[in-house]
């Protein structure tokens, strides 16, 4: 991890984090991480060190066009060859100013050197690619690498996003390829409404088995359950795990939402979708977060329609109806007018099925009867014979907690009520 | 940084971030950061290459009662001294336990184990303390650790609670007095709507001075400049950099839109509460991503009375008022429907400033004319006559942006439309 931004703790590394599981995902073993500064001495000599005792190093950082962005210089330096001009690489750099109607800086052209005899590994969302350089032994132990195998340097940007576009679009399915060894298949099986250990309480007999594993992990207020299994190949991985998968499938029921890269709102988006329906959201606290996470899925505007954050008094009375006596008798913080809420949006939008969310998302309007963290949660559906369904939830979740995690914590509680309604479990 | 699961990728390290930023407040240099996992060979390597490197060791983690707990034994076998049992730390566990109404477990007792010559860093919030552990020349020249003056190590446990309240209740004051020189004062100018290598070509001058620095730094669609000077004192540091802050105040305009923590949304919430103005949003191809973000700053119902998420013509027709003429002739991404929607946005919401977002964020829906990634702004006010002003922005992402980060720019691209037009300057 290269970056002095990182040494001075100007940056919350989560690029280590992402690479980490990755690699244990395709069963390669990382056994150190540095971080380093942006400091051409300092840069090559851990890069031998690392090459040294690994066959893969992968860096983050220094690929920038300015003058502290070393990566690619040093890995030239330290193989001893000269670094080359990709010219693709600078028309594309190019391509990407004029779109933006700006001229590129003479200094991005740096971005388009690769030391001779690498390849460049595509970085799909920016200026900056990056590189794959297989080295044999012939050309690092004269280098005073030690090793005696193909060993291979990729290089990837600091930046999150782009890091990890290029580790999905090339650099996984390489390495996979070239060194995931024995295959590990693993499957998530995330959980929502029990907690960590009740889970591994559960499951307590399954997580002592050695091929598949069983591990529990708590995530941002969601359990998963990560089975792996490993074999000669994914198929016969897959085979081994499955009756593990079938047992948890059956003892979980509605706790469990969904797998791997299901979310809470993709598997609401699913169950939509699957029964021809539409959804509207109505919120105030969470002011468009749950929107948000709905339409973050790719063909959403086929279940959702219109939604509105309605996050003044003024506006749940003119937009939704809420009326004046509901918002003075209860407040607007109210299972009452959460109900008038959900009724109104469903009108509104003409939806199937329509939420609702009020609360106190802090860190002010507290008060000793609701107090942060206080929400209620409506929901309003037609039953057959056209006459309006509601249901309501309370929660509580603590008056300590960051605003935002309020926010996401409820915007959890509602998604998982629509799933749950759109189940039959409600 | 000591621990398996670091390297699995199965917690974030959020430890090292802290003690960097610590580390530069005192103003004391770290030059590398290890991670490697629960195994004292390798344990042993990075302690002593890291003290052969530095004058001062920081390790996290491996203080726990678990067999794979082995900070303090490596420390000790590393130095070739035995394991003394600390009496009162022993007491100090046996009560915590006993507080709990627990028995002590006898793994536990492994906690109050110290290396001979070591003094204990005292836990205040938990049961494994860390030590300190000041060596000479003469302890670790023998010991293959190369170097002529005092040197230390100190452990802290890897559970951030922990960590935090012995660096502030011990360890800082420590390290302060034996080590601290100079203070690190810093400041980051957080840019929109120039490059990082414009950003940097424009203040190239600066890029090279040595005190106070001037890096530049590349965000999710941001740049940022930082700005850190050394000196005796906080006070005597921050007016070393002053100079350099304003010069680039003065140099970047608009386009520096805040410091620091600022983001563009806390940048508009600002400048509305200043003017004392509301603002409502109209969002299409962004769901809410605009609405959520205005509204994760704490106090933001001042100036959001409400949102829409219009996804469907039908809404965009309904709820805003937008012609079936413009949908039918311009299709709902045009220049005429971002107008038409901010327009009755305005009047919906009686806000002081409309924002409207529509556009194809993909990966369907975009054609030749319109491809993905292409959106329209539309903004509009009321005058001082009361007749309403109109203004848009076209713009094109680029079809190969994933459907996030589409939506993620085009936020960002909306609202700093919002905010120069309450600068005056758009």
């Amino acid at each position: 991890m290269i970056g002095t931004e990182l040494l001075l703790g100007d940056v919350l590394d989560t690029n280590s984090q992402y690479l980490a599981r990755e690699l244990a995902y395709l069963g390669i073993d990382c056994l150190h991480r540095v971080t380093v500064g942006d400091n051409p001495q300092r840069i090559r000599e851990c890069m031998s060190q690392a090459l040294s005792r690994a066959d893969i190093l992968l860096t983050s950082g220094g690929l920038g066009p300015t003058a502290d962005d070393l990566t690619t210089e040093c890995v030239a330096d330290l193989m001893g060859v000269p670094q080359i001009t990709d010219r693709e690489i600078l028309a594309h750099i190019r391509e990407l100013f004029a779109k933006r109607n700006f001229k590129m800086p003479v200094s991005n052209e740096k971005q388009a050197l690769r030391p001779e005899g690498a390849l460049t590994l595509p970085n799909p969302v920016g200026s900056a690619p990056g590189i794959i350089f297989v080295l044999s032994p012939e050309q690092y132990n004269p280098r005073g690498i030690t090793g005696d195998g193909t060993k291979v340097i990729m290089t990837f940007p600091g930046v999150p996003s782009e890091l990890k576009a290029m580790w999905a679009q090339t650099a996984r399915a390489y390495l996979q390829e070239h060194y995931g060894g024995s295959s590990i298949w693993s499957c998530e099986l995330k959980h929502f409404g029990i907690g960590e250990s009740a889970l591994a309480e559960k499951y307590a007999h399954l997580l002592d088995l050695q091929n598949p594993t069983v591990a529990p992990y708590a995530g941002r207020w969601e359990c998963r359950l990560r089975v792996a299994a490993k074999a000669a190949d994914q198929d016969a991985a897959r085979l081994l795990a499955q009756p593990v998968i079938d047992e948890i499938k059956a003892g979980s029921g509605h706790t469990l939402y969904g797998y791997d890269d299901d979310t809470l709102e993709s598997t609401v988006g699913r169950l939509l979708t699957e029964r021809n329906m539409t959804l509207a959201v109505a919120e105030s606290c969470t002011g468009g977060l749950v929107s948000e996470r709905l339409t973050d899925i790719a063909g959403s505007s086929r279940y959702i329609k219109l939604n509105a954050v309605t996050y003044a008094n003024e506006a749940k009375m003119k937009v939704l109806g809420v009326s004046a006596q509901t918002l003075e008798t209860h407040g607007a913080v109210s299972a009452e007018c959460a109900a008038e809420m959900a009724r109104g949006m469903l009108d509104l939008a003409d939806a199937d099925v329509a939420l609702s969310i009020t609360g106190i998302a802090g860190p002010g309007g507290g008060t000793t009867q609701k107090p942060v963290g206080h929400v209620y949660l409506g929901l309003a559906s037609r039953a057959a014979d056209g006459s309006v369904v509601l249901a309501g939830k309370q929660l509580s979740l603590g008056d300590r907690l960051p605003r935002a995690e309020i926010r996401w914590r409820t915007a959890n509680e509602a998604l998982n009520m629509v799933r749950l309604h759109l189940l039959g479990a409600l």
